[in-house]
């Protein structure tokens, strides 16, 4: 089959031709890829961001946001039957470890990554387990919706755990609010909390995006964002950040947009997290790591998506113009979110 | 009456005379103190630290853990008499803004800190609120308590935070566990709590203190505590790392003690929080600010004090060698709590 | 002044001269009552179901639903002045016991609730107390908000509750969802979770407020309710019921529409809770009472109110004609809810 | 092999020999038994009470508490191996539907029940699933934990859930305290939280158990017991009651010595809870079901064994005794809890 294979840090990936994956194990699943989301994230791998951590060996296959159908699958599996379309859950889980036993199946103690540590899915066809795949209505278009198996999943994870925090009358911040992962993040939050939102970002098409998205309040981060942010929830600032940045002045302008008791939510990463503790204790505020989220997490996204309160902006790509996406999601030209079909 | 009070940063405080403080406010309550409790943060103050925190008009007196007995009382306090035995919640809060209704004391909109924002309680009186004054029963001794109105406060309540990740099995690391705060800390994550508790510190002194107050296990801070935390947890790491420290070199230790989806409770400060974005979500942990605690926290830490589940140590100094115990304190003298009687 | 008072169990209260009240104590607040919401509670009171339970001593003025205007108030009150615009939480609150500084106003140790156990707001002037009183903006007219204090803060406080259950792709049921409390749950269940709400009622005209209201499903309480409900949850039941009836067959029915580790929320009553201790562990069913609300909950639902999403249906009736406003509820006429302006 | 088996409701049943359990699935584990516990819910399934909800087809054999050695397993299982010491989760879990993938096993939409709806483990081997069996240290004998897998769990997973409510100062009741669930109750309470406990039963020699558990109080059941509870709390009745009984005059007894916002947690069965809705919602009281708990709960469970915290009392009896254990059983002459070896 084609796949897109990173062979080097530093340089562009290559499409090639590589075996097809096969059954080898009792849980595995082989998906035939419907549409596969280009992220950030791919970015930082072939820059090699992730090479301490993934330990991945070169050359691997890319692609860790992944819907299809189901083409084959291991003796053990009786949920799906091929031919189901499935979004990926994007780790492989061992089902049996605390973590998984759990629901919180990010944390598997043996868990693969499948486009970060092990072969992804840019690609015609992808190899994961069993507990990964969650089955979708016959009518819905992979590629519509795969970029919710990572980017909307980190997103809506994270709203999820801000829920207690915001009741009517408090305000969350999206920061970075109009790229892939925010609008997601935006919808998620009108779904299901009653929170006024405010976007920040620094290109005026991102905070148009955002509005259309139900964003209560855009702000464009031109200097003036923190007071901005400030003035408009009536001066003490916001209950929760959600940062889809991570990095340059956007975390020190989160930091100060928050109230005391407040809570940080980290997504976008390339920077530092850092507060002297001191102001965390006079505040008492909080700041709180995620990384995509859990099986159910998915599922009930899923949910949203089906009943269209959660929309994915998103461009189509060829898997050969894979070159293309990567230079216009790097050069700022790729609103909304990449997807390659094979 | 007499009292300590601060007339220059970086300069020691003063005893002095002045007037005695006066029933102005209907819920105002005077304190005839009868223990007060020394404090690192009386140190900090010195220094400068809080200069710009708590914006104080100089001289005034310092002294933020104060017990006693009520001596006056303005017009509409109705739950003490005089003569009653107290211990003085360090915040003087409305009672009328969100945060009080919901139990936050500590974030009152309108709240005053005596011994950092207002006169203390190196004194012979103390003026606080009638929200602040929790009653004790007749026989307990205010001096054998003060320190817990802030310190034992401030250990209790970020234990209280970290319940939930502490079923049995699990691993709480103390770091600084010796200290005033920390044995404190201990003593209430073996009250509240199934799990393991791990004391780091780099005082051998210090250590037997925290195994006498229950610690299951001890390590010596000598460069490889991060390894022997790590090998005590059976490799992950702990579920909670409970920071008294706050600097130096703590700070990074105690994330590299944590295990995935741990969290770290910042108490102790000094030094900066800061951790790579990529690190927090990869990881996805999380950092709470702790800031004293709730009006109840100290009620429920005064019924373990009833239960002699939570003990201090203490040593006494009368209030006219404050500075002997300050010396004592910054030279590491202090083991335990200094308190002043005056 | 002028005040509806019963003088009778069994007989309907009289419209009598009475004197104003006054201010006694430092924290108390009269308020000139701009609306006064009639609740079935009022009837159950007039029948004599609370007569055991409150022990008041009659004669009394009935009505615990009550919005105005500051009118005066004693010395030590500073968070409202007089002419505010205020909607009165239903509970006189000490604002020192451990519920009060939880934040569980309806459980104070001291409390008092004018209307069911003190002289209540179907009058001119109401005494309330200094922490019972809620700042509106000054445009908003209390006839508009009254019926909040009390029926709709407990249809938010139970919806509040169950929030945690309610994510998407859940069904919640509301019993009773046509009347005058559950119009406001079925608007909280929407502004507050993301769950398919279902609304169960005897009333074609009362399923048709609840459609307006935002219900997803309505269901015609005609003998194949719980049928009806299963079917709409593709089988299993609904994770959460909020009863607003709470008598007749209501309750087996509601019983029935849960499935498995279901929630059953309790607010109307008149009827008995009873389920065979076998059904509710093999089931692992739960059952939760709801008594009004907390001080912040209203607050909350007011910030609804300002924003739309939460909007009363109200009949307006002169105080005099309270007789025909009874009437016409007990006779099943009055759709939304009573509202009485002196 | 030998195995206990029911032939008929109403009747004891009767020792035989049956083929031994196969391997036909992928996931599927033969146990073999080491200690396998006898509950009274055996004697209500011999009654006959189980019959409607099991559904199960007689003859089969009985017994859901299970502990032993793996002795055979399909292709698909990975994280044991012939020869592990394992205690065995009382329910044959899917692993894909959404409550097993919350952890909540007990819910399983697919889920079997050895015991009560299959073949049990009163016999010589019992067929379960992968995901049933939790992998002791190879010191532990089976027979000395087997009652922890239904009677110990349910009681562990009931505090669980009462953890919140039970800060210091607090009063959990535990009613029927000293009999086989009951002393696992009490151990848990102490091991997860500070309340004071409190144990109620109307035998002598129970109550001697319950001190030795670490009872801080009990008290006769004698008919002064509801006042004698409300006695020690000082008033108001306790925050928890977890009633082990839930039969007879234990329920009303139980509702009477609740304090307001308390909660009832319902292990015991035979008789129904029942409650004015009134009371509940003047109260805001609440009852929980518990029906066994999580894989989770019985791994944290063996941690409690291991450390000694939890200790069970028990007596064995050979297999070919049931008749006897039974008679023990039904006549109140077996405290702690009756084992069976094979």
């Amino acid at each position: 089959m084609k796949a897109v294979r990173l062979h080097a840090y530093g340089r562009r990936p290559i499409l090639e031709e590589v075996a097809d994956p096969k059954i080898t194990g009792p849980h595995d699943v082989i998906v035939r890829i419907g549409g596969a989301g280009l992220c950030r994230t791919d970015l930082h791998i072939i820059e090699g961001q992730w090479k301490e951590k993934s330990q991945v060996r070169l050359p691997y296959t890319l692609g860790h946001e992944n819907a299809g159908w189901v083409h084959a699958m291991g003796p053990a599996v009786e949920h799906v039957v091929v031919g189901d379309t499935v979004i990926v859950h994007p780790l492989i889980t061992c089902g049996f470890c605390r973590h998984c036993r759990s629901g919180d199946d990010m944390h598997c103690n043996h868990g693969a990554f499948p486009g970060i540590d092990a072969d992804g899915g840019f690609a015609e066809f992808l190899k994961t387990g069993a507990r990964a795949v969650v089955k979708l209505g016959p009518k819905i278009q992979p590629r519509d919706v795969a970029a919710l198996a990572d980017a909307g999943l980190t997103a809506y994870h994270a709203v999820k755990k801000a829920i207690p925090l915001l009741y009517p009358g408090t305000h969350a911040v999206v920061i970075g609010g109009g790229g892939g992962l925010g609008h997601i993040g935006i919808q998620s939050l009108k779904a299901l909390t009653s929170a006024n939102v405010i976007v920040v970002d620094k290109s005026e098409g991102a905070l148009q995006l955002a509005k259309k998205c139900g964003a209560d309040h855009t702000v464009l981060a031109n200097g003036s964002q923190v007071a901005k942010v400030k003035e408009i929830t009536g001066g003490p600032g916001c209950e929760a950040v959600i940062d889809f940045v991570g990095e340059g002045g956007a975390i020190a302008d989160g930091i100060g947009m928050l109230r005391r008791a407040g809570t940080y939510y980290v997504i976008g990463y390339g920077g530092t997290i850092a507060a002297p503790a001191i102001d965390m204790i006079s505040q008492e505020i909080n700041f709180v790591g995620n990384l995509v989220g859990t099986y159910n997490d998915l599922s009930e996204l899923m949910t949203l998506a089906a009943q269209q309160r959660v929309k994915l902006e998103t461009r189509v790509y060829p898997l050969s113009a894979f070159n293309d996406a990567m230079n216009d999601l790097d050069g700022g030209k790729l609103h909304g979110r990449g997807i390659f079909v094979p």
